[in-house]
């Protein structure tokens, strides 16, 4: 009883050490905040507009650009960063208050910083770097010098402040970028809930009784709130996609090593044998801002800021004008696609043959056991370092963790002759694949991001659809495209399968939809030229 | 005794199929071989020219030129390939009656295919690719289509012969290259003497007494021969580097999967949780070579033939002009440096200086210590899948292989615990020689290649000078530089060490000597670059 009411009170305070960072001025009324509930089935996205909070320029500045855009403006002092970085301070405020998306606060720090960039641009009149003045969000498990990283862990708490950077965070500093808030995640980053409890759960502003995904759920959460315009995300499940998805914004997952990883703070054990290893990515609203994040933090050299990061430049390609070949990945038998998401599949790829790319489905693509003997990379700790981390405090588990494993993993005690033959079957996975790639010389494969939109909370279950990137190793990435529609969805609910979590048409009403691109490893040049192609045809 | 008298039948005949293959009029005279043991302190260097088998023409084309020029030769139609190949398979018939240096002979078919190279040249007046005509030797590990492969083990001799070629393979023939021999290796591939059951001991053609290196030291005494011009080795803890040292040839180790490693017969278990993985680089004459193997390959795009192949496009890289920095690991006091190496490290380093470079010397860089956490990663197969290759056959332990282990290792038994922790110490040696090449912007790492020149059979004991480059993962060469000279190598003995293995001064008079050269992670391109400057220094 002692440890729970400890934690109970080290939550307490820290929670109120959050709100406390939120200016009095930019809060929203307790009237509004009333309605805000995880039961709760209303959209919260067009609040900031209403709030009164915002200047109609700050509602411009928030709403109408882009990250490319936006550094334009500021080079040509059409806007400062103080004036950006303030009206994103305001907007992640309210989208805190609402949807619970914020982790650590320090807009304090950010205006600071921000007049710094605007002196600078002032002085030298050139600016920092490809991301000058640009307010950029990022995922809890970054460490920012002075900032705490608990990833949600109780046992977290009593960790001082980071001393350090991370090592991609050195970089966005040292390209003249803005960080004003971290954001929230799952307990053990293993879930598809950003919900821990430090600091609660992240809801989906689309419509608040709906996931808001995870493990990089918080930064969806923000972006698609405008609170953001450019966030910073991880992945080794679908932690960039899955949230993507959720909310209807575009993730980037690259190819493994590209963007470095140094210097994050673990949820579990450093020095995992597993083949699979995460990978950082961003969020955000437009394709070419994910080549913004990418060229700029690959033009920096990230391979002298951390001993793992991969040496190889990013090569700026053209645009793409031929025609695509497509491998389709339609689904795997045991998680059919709930109806508003096959109906999504099936008008992009119509749209894409439409527009003269060639598309060949593909079967008995291995999509499940993939998935299995992904998770089983990801259960090698035998020390279960997780488990000790939640354990330190006496807080309990979060409801969605159990829901995120396989049955058939309940009692595996992982060895290491195991993991030989792990290595050996992922193998003959990647060769299966890469072998079509090369014969049939496809530009890419086109695929569900998950069987359904965001569906209820602690109902997601194991990601089968992104993980598949992961073990691979291919770039991925998550197009917002359609909404569930339950007038057009109703053609395509088939009465023969079971959905797995169930489909509720007017639960998920109006959620967006995705689709998802799988290109080739270290082709991730090339993928969001892909994705550029593929948007295009999409929009028409 | 059953199987001992079937696995003495087998190899009987087998080596018996292998000296068929060398035509009559190839053959060396009997009073000549009676001479050659491997207990014999003489050199076979200038048997080829003395024999009477090549013509002055033969000698000149396997003699005088690198593969560079050979293959400009063969373009502008001064020399055919069949001539050439004739010539290289002529002096590889020599050098294997001297030296035992192959362990797969198909010069037939060699011949066959330099016909159909001149052909095509003739008929397209261009040649098939940037080895056109270009006789090549490959390690026994490589598969050649038709031909067997054994790595030695007397159990593999009921195998098939290959049904596919390696990746590698494919792509040398695509290119244009002709095969016409593959080279002897260890037992298990995991010793420096290149000794095995099926084809017997190499011997160091500089002085028939001592190992020729391994393991991929049949290609490095081919090489050093003359029987061949462009060798392919591989290399997990120096096996394509100690074999250039002993023997006094170049020898370059790329970063990992920079060369495609699919389709080679494993010496041990498929789907090692390994972080060092075993990788393919060249062996030959010139620097230019080294660099025409790896841009051929590289421009082949071999992830279209490899799954776990990189997909990072060769850097054609200008000539460096400036001022290098190199660091120097000058030795670890384990393994004192023999006089020869001294004095030819000592040399190097003066002469570089001399030239302008800086010289910065590192001290405790953990050589040791990374060299048994090595051994480690090598011995996690809990199956210890080589001893049942082994004892499969009945077949005895060639006396080198207890002389590759380290005593602290004895009794380990790995675990997955073990290997989590075993990363951990990885990462941070490798953080360590990152932050000081980042820090003092060093271009390249000069240390020794080994502690003395080639030494007596089965004493050459655990390479860890070489296997630290396979640790970090950082490509490494070794270039040939000065020779034991007993009365300029006196002033270097150390009264107070103990020389592991032991230095005596006329066992090794006259033998090459070596330095090493590490670069940057995917930074091969450079290397060879600096491998040139180096280069140019110590032959002025």
């Amino acid at each position: 009883m002692a440890a729970t009411t400890d934690w109970q009170q080290l939550i307490a305070d820290k929670r109120s050490d959050r709100e406390f960072k939120i200016h009095k001025e930019w809060r929203l009324p307790a009237s509004l905040l009333s309605t805000i509930s995880q039961n709760s089935n209303i959209s919260v996205l067009d609040v900031p507009r209403k709030s009164g909070i915002l200047t109609e320029r700050e509602l411009e500045l928030t709403e109408v650009y882009d990250a490319t855009e936006l550094v334009k403006m500021m080079l040509q002092s059409e806007v400062t960063s103080y004036e950006l970085t303030l009206a994103f301070c305001k907007r992640a405020a309210i989208a805190q208050q609402l949807v619970n998306c914020l982790s650590e606060i320090f807009f304090d720090d950010a205006l600071n910083r921000a007049r710094e960039c605007d002196e600078f641009l002032k002085l030298n009149g050139k600016g920092m770097g490809p991301l000058h003045g640009l307010p950029i969000s990022l995922k809890d498990s970054f460490n920012v010098k002075g900032v705490h990283t608990t990833i949600g862990y109780v046992s977290f708490l009593s960790h001082p402040p980071a001393a350090h950077n991370s090592a991609l965070v050195e970089i966005l500093f040292q390209q003249g970028a803005v960080l004003y808030c971290k954001t929230n995640l799952p307990q053990t980053m293993m879930s598809a809930d950003s919900d821990n409890n430090v600091f609660g759960r992240t809801l989906n502003p689309n419509k608040l009784s709906l996931t808001a995904g995870g493990s990089t759920g918080g930064e969806a959460a923000l972006l698609k709130m405008r609170g953001s315009v450019l966030g910073v995300a991880t992945d080794i499940a679908g932690s960039i996609r899955i949230p993507a998805l959720c909310n209807g914004i575009i993730g980037f997952k690259p190819t493994a090593g590209r963007i470095p990883f140094a210097g994050k703070t673990p949820p579990g054990r450093l020095g995992s044998p597993s083949s699979i290893v995460p990978v950082i990515g961003p969020e955000g609203h437009s394709i070419r801002d994910m080549e913004l994040f990418m060229k700029t933090v690959i033009d920096s050299e990230p391979w002298n800021f951390d001993e793992g990061a991969i040496a190889v430049p990013w090569r700026t390609i053209a645009p793409i004008a031929r025609r695509l070949k497509f491998a389709i990945i339609e689904k795997d038998p045991k998680f059919p696609l709930h109806p508003p998401i096959q109906r999504a599949m099936h008008h992009a790829m119509d749209a894409l043959a439409k527009a003269g790319h060639h598309m060949t489905v593909l079967d008995d693509m291995m999509i499940y056991d993939s998935a299995v003997l992904a998770w089983k990379f990801f259960l090698l700790d035998p020390k279960k370092t997780p488990v000790g981390f939640i354990n330190a405090s006496g807080e309990p588990w979060v409801p969605s963790i159990e829901t995120c494993t396989f049955p058939e993993l309940a009692d595996w005690k992982p060895t290491l002759d195991d993991l030989f033959d792990m290595n050996v079957q992922r193998r003959r996975i990647m060769k299966r694949y890469h072998d079509l790639m090369v014969r049939f010389e496809f530009d890419a494969i086109l695929m569900p991001a998950y069987q359904a939109t965001a569906v209820p909370h602690d109902t997601y279950g194991v990601p089968i659809y992104t993980v598949l990137a992961n073990l691979l190793d291919y770039p991925a990435a998550c197009l917002p495209f359609s909404k569930a529609n339950k007038d057009q969805d109703k053609n395509s609910v088939m009465d023969d399968v079971t959905y797995v979590p169930p489909y509720v048409a007017d639960a998920v009403e109006g959620m967006p939809c995705a689709i998802q691109l799988m290109g080739k490893p270290m082709k991730d040049e090339e993928l969001l030229q892909i994705m550029e192609v593929v948007q295009k045809v999409l929009e028409t």
